[in-house]
């Protein structure tokens, strides 16, 4: 086993601790948040902390940090209280990777990258129209995390949009067969392979697979 | 396109729309969260919103839900300030899925699943010894989420375990190396094949490779 201390840790290389710590949790989601300004400048970047809140009512949230590719994020939801979320898949990893790099607030990602934006239902910020799951959601609540100063925004599911034949009766989605990409650190990109789908698992009874 | 309105979601059957906005976000990180009572009770219950709040300081979080399974890990908590996060692997996912059943409290989950505990460092809190990356935490924080009753626990990292060999020299973990597996909906285990990892992403630039 290799040991850090926290102390060893504080004492890291910047980039190495980077890469350590962002690692350390295993697979991230890997989502594009775009937004739209009042003025129509539309913007989307990768994040990798979009986080299940809860199903009812339907929560998701993320966590902001005082990054430069986050700031118009941040800017564009506080000014129209309205964001999506929308997948990433295995054709996209490249383009998505490229909406992270620093272009000037008045360039749209869009125009520079091959994602296209999409609207849908009236909904004020872009979608991205390749993406296989799409989420709308209005800002619900900010909550501030004092340690780092970062913060988790809250939002409400608004609308959902997901490709046909992905989700299964019982509402389940194929996350394979969507070829959603999962995140590590903070540039690496991974499909997933199905191992299994459990039943709820009950005391003293042996773990069943679900077909 | 499939598409569910915030109405439409309100009106689905509860675990349709468990199955689906749990599985909406795409991968999770799929980690065990260990405590130990004052009394000296372990706990050991699988969490999938485990997520990276930031480097340096080195925090993570994770979100807690009032379920049945996560009340012992949150008591232990706030009992001792303690806990551990260990890394869930291909072959250990039917005994993690297993210590997700309502066991009562008085009994260990690590007594009943071929999970084992292991203690380093005198850290109060158990590691799992199989799990090839281990961090060991303390509570720095935990902030509410007022829209559904959920609080985000904030975790500082003490102390951090990685098997040899899985660490690069920049920092970076290889979780294909580690079989590092990946949750969606509630219930689905999924290991990750690395697609790419890409250099820091720079304007009017190609995406490059690292490898």
């Amino acid at each position: 086993m290799e040991y850090f201390s926290a102390q060893s840790i504080k004492d890291l290389d910047k980039f190495f601790r980077l890469n350590l710590i962002n690692a350390c949790t295993g697979y991230k989601s890997a989502n594009l948040i775009a937004t739209k300004s009042k003025q129509g400048i539309s913007n989307v970047a990768v994040f990798s902390s979009v986080t299940h809140l809860g199903s009812n009512p339907p929560l998701v949230g993320f966590i902001l940090r005082p990054l430069v590719v986050e700031r118009q994020t941040w800017k564009n939801i506080e000014e129209t209280g309205i964001f999506s979320i929308n997948q990433i898949h295995s054709s996209i990893i490249e383009a998505a990777h490229l909406s992270s790099a620093k272009y000037p607030d008045e360039i749209s990602e869009f125009s520079i990258t091959d994602l296209e934006e999409e609207y849908l239902e009236n909904f004020h910020a872009p979608f991205v129209k390749s993406s296989k799951i799409k989420i709308g959601l209005s800002l619900k609540e900010v909550c501030q995390i004092k340690a780092n100063n970062t913060q988790l925004v809250v939002g409400a599911v608004e609308h959902l949009f997901i490709e046909n034949n992905l989700v299964k009766k019982d509402g389940w989605i194929n996350h394979e067969k969507a070829k959603t990409v999962a995140i590590t650190a903070l540039d690496t990109y991974s499909e997933g392979k199905q191992l299994d789908r459990f039943e709820y698992a009950k005391p003293h009874e042996k773990i069943k697979s679900i077909q």
